[in-house]
């Protein structure tokens, strides 16, 4: 029998509609009654249309350091907790050793490969952020075609093309349904995120225009991820979860699994469903003009985007006014009621707890000019230094300061004062973190993990990423033991 | 690092309120105030609680019966094109060959063989209903401990256990939403049945109570599928990839991954965020007092619920009043609208415009006394007797007939008239299948897929399932030259 969708549709309706008696009207009345344009098609033809040539240099570069900095995230979060516990629960399931992971030594099928990337290299809240809908980008795709290209030779040009359509499909979905999506409760990474994967994997596996189509559809059949799950690990689960599921979608997409011609836009498809917000533009205006990689941001503290203006802030009067900890009378901060709300914690005990901390944040900043995972750490915050100093910070909220900056004056013991204003910290759109910096995040992330030499190779190998005949060199320079 | 729920709790609360300046008063706003009850965790105390000992005698029956229609098309589906595309696209993924599927001879990891048996049983739409909710009960569950019981040996008495838990727990939590999140446009069965394979699984596993809580959590973290999909082989994808989702969450939570302590309560949780209904009573009240198992149904013909009556009707007068198609000069049938609306084509040409012609359902009971998936095909809807008596079918709409009734009454050319008015047609709540019609249903769909020796073994396994010491034999006895 083949599965002719258009002659099998009422069977669902039919087999659907008649136990509840449920009025067809009446449930199509509950709906906005505009018409969208056919969006999962013209997404997948441009998804299939993009190559790397096709793409601007500025988008190219920022690919690359989207791709630089995730797996140095990966590689951070390789041996956490969280992924030791899903690499012992999933290992006996797995399939052949296709692919690794970045810092370790076991090997996985690429669906569960893509899952554990995903889920290594978000653990620590330090990958990349869209701030237009807060979706980290890379974790989905890069989780999803990393493995992949581990099974089959993948060149840099094309990895790059792949990530970049990627993350694009993703954050232009986010897009036409942020906020009221997000707000509503969903981890738009990983509601997202499947998209993202899919368009990617399936543009590598050379999908024809309707395998792509059914591929979205898919990938819109399994979204993943609620906020109530934030601070436990079901939170880094997501964007695992979303990289192996568009994974899924396309390896079935690929040998001809269908779905509907219009999963995104459908009456009953994804974005009506799953948001009370529709703005089909945001999916379809400017493809291959306008691009949301460029719109990507690094984290260059490994904690809240509230807290950085103050770190930014005190490394600077730190290594540049040569500010020592122990003159230090006094730190002011002028800051935004949202700061103290959700960072006022005073006497931070744990590492974690220091994340809530402005206090901490000022005094680490100027007792270690540093803001990485390891300022954060127990032995930071329990710091004597540091616990002497954040007791001599004083955050005062300010009328026209906005929570992504900071006013920061430090007066030390002999009367003298330094100040610094901070409109955009290191880290955002307006003043994004520079390739030395990325290579500092890269570098303290994987210190500990891997040997330095090891870390600096694999390093190199993102920079030259669009060169590499295979992507798959990267990962596997990127193992324990390589 | 430990990774303390409450300790991280802001951390994404910081790192996500931040960047878009939301306002968590205003996005609290949004949101009931309602105070939930700890459902997630009651929920899984009952699961954890409940026994083989502890079921009713005929919640019991039930759950085998529920059991033995779905090994049944599970059996019927397996060669469908929709199982030969998914089973060629995974299989080069697949880890040990721990379990198996009916009707075939390929073996693949519990993860797989869960996800391909959801798809085989649903492929047919001719799988149970819980009509409360429309939700097909037995795919995402069974499917999963089945491919769980093959991999550790699971008694009878416990796998029933499991079932009735998993059927009970995705039940209730789509009592909870249904019918706003239907309306909606999710795919009830696919969104509600990871909680049942999780619960199940989980259950056999022997969760402690957190480790259930959190299991529940990552099921809730992983709803599947999408109204718009139907007619399309996505929607047999989605309670197989319910059933492999609820037994990756109960794999994972098992090993100590954690979620949050009340996703399916807690605000920006899974009822909350993905329905406009929440009743919590739903959820808890009578927990194993009262069990939906009992309001599980089976389809005795392979075509949506409005046509049941009408073939009951043609099939009673044909086998009891003895009355011969070539005789047949007029069928009236007294119908409510919807049955019209939905199946009103009068000229099918294929089986599966069949399944939507009111007409062909009634000269098809009246020629072959049967409405099985053989009374759908092409063969069937071309058959030139069955053409030419679908054209003497007169249906009228008549009020005071609802749509789960019909009134038949079938004028023979000699004058002579016969009359049926169906109430409750068989397959009904009121009116269930006899274990005789089950058995009679289970034949027909193996029938060509195994030997008929093999078959009546396997179905007697099936009615023998409480005094199985080992479920996994059942899997083994229904594969492919077992």
């Amino acid at each position: 029998m083949t599965m002719n969708r258009r002659s099998l549709i009422g069977a669902a309706g039919l087999a659907l509609a008649a136990p509840g008696l449920e009025s067809p009207q009446a449930a199509e009345s509950a709906k906005p009654a505009t018409k969208a344009p056919p969006v999962t098609k013209i997404l997948a033809q441009w998804i299939l249309a993009s190559s790397y040539d096709t793409l601007p240099e500025n988008v190219r570069r920022e690919g690359v350091r989207s791709f630089l900095n995730w797996v140095g995230v990966a590689i951070g979060g390789s041996h956490h907790e969280t992924v030791d516990v899903a690499v012992a629960a999933l290992q006996p399931f797995s399939g052949p050793p296709q692919a690794g992971l970045f810092g370790r030594a076991e090997r996985f099928d690429i669906m569960n490969a893509a899952f554990l990337s995903g889920v290594a290299s978000h653990i620590f809240d330090f990958d990349d952020t869209h701030l237009k809908t807060i979706i980290h980008p890379a974790g989905p795709v890069a989780s999803a075609i990393l493995a992949y290209a581990q099974m089959k030779p993948v060149s840099g040009k094309d990895f790059l093309d792949a990530l970049v359509v990627g993350i694009e499909t993703e954050c232009r979905i986010g897009n036409a349904v942020y906020p009221n999506h997000y707000d509503a409760g969903w981890h738009i990474t990983g509601t997202c995120g499947p998209f993202g994967a899919a368009a990617a994997v399936g543009k590598l596996m050379g999908l024809t225009e309707p395998q792509m189509v059914y591929a979205l559809g898919l990938a819109a059949s399994q979204p993943v991820g609620l906020r109530e799950s934030f601070g436990s690990m079901n939170k880094s689960f997501n964007p695992g979860r979303a990289a192996s599921n568009g994974l899924f979608a396309a390896i079935l997409a690929a040998k001809g699994f269908t779905s509907s011609d219009g999963m995104i836009e459908a009456k009953r498809g994804w974005a009506n469903t799953i948001s009370t917000k529709q703005d089909w533009s945001e999916i379809t205006d400017g493809l291959g003009t306008r691009y949301e990689a460029l719109l990507n941001t690094y984290k260059p503290f490994a904690c809240g985007i509230v807290m950085h203006p103050t770190i930014d802030a005190g490394v600077q009067i730190r290594d540049q006014d040569h500010v020592r900890p122990e003159d230090i009378a006094r730190v002011d901060l002028k800051v935004h009621p949202l700061v103290l709300e959700l960072t006022g914690k005073t006497a931070p005990k744990t590492g974690l707890e220091g994340k809530f901390s402005i206090y901490h944040a000022a005094a680490i900043a100027l007792v270690e000019g540093a803001g990485g995972e390891k300022q954060f750490s127990d032995r930071a915050v329990n710091d004597p230094r540091v616990v002497a100093l954040r007791q001599k910070v004083v955050p005062v909220i300010t009328p026209g300061i906005d929570a992504a900056q900071v006013d920061m004056t430090v007066t030390l013991t002999d009367g003298r004062s330094f100040h610094r204003r901070i409109e955009h910290a290191i880290g955002s759109v307006e003043k994004p973190m520079s390739d030395a910096q990325l290579e500092a995040k890269f570098t303290d992330l994987a210190a500990g993990v891997l040997p330095e030499t090891q870390a600096k190779r694999v390093m190199q190998m993102c920079w030259s990423l669009p060169e590499l005949t295979d992507v798959g060199e990267v990962a596997r320079a990127g193992v324990q033991g390589a």
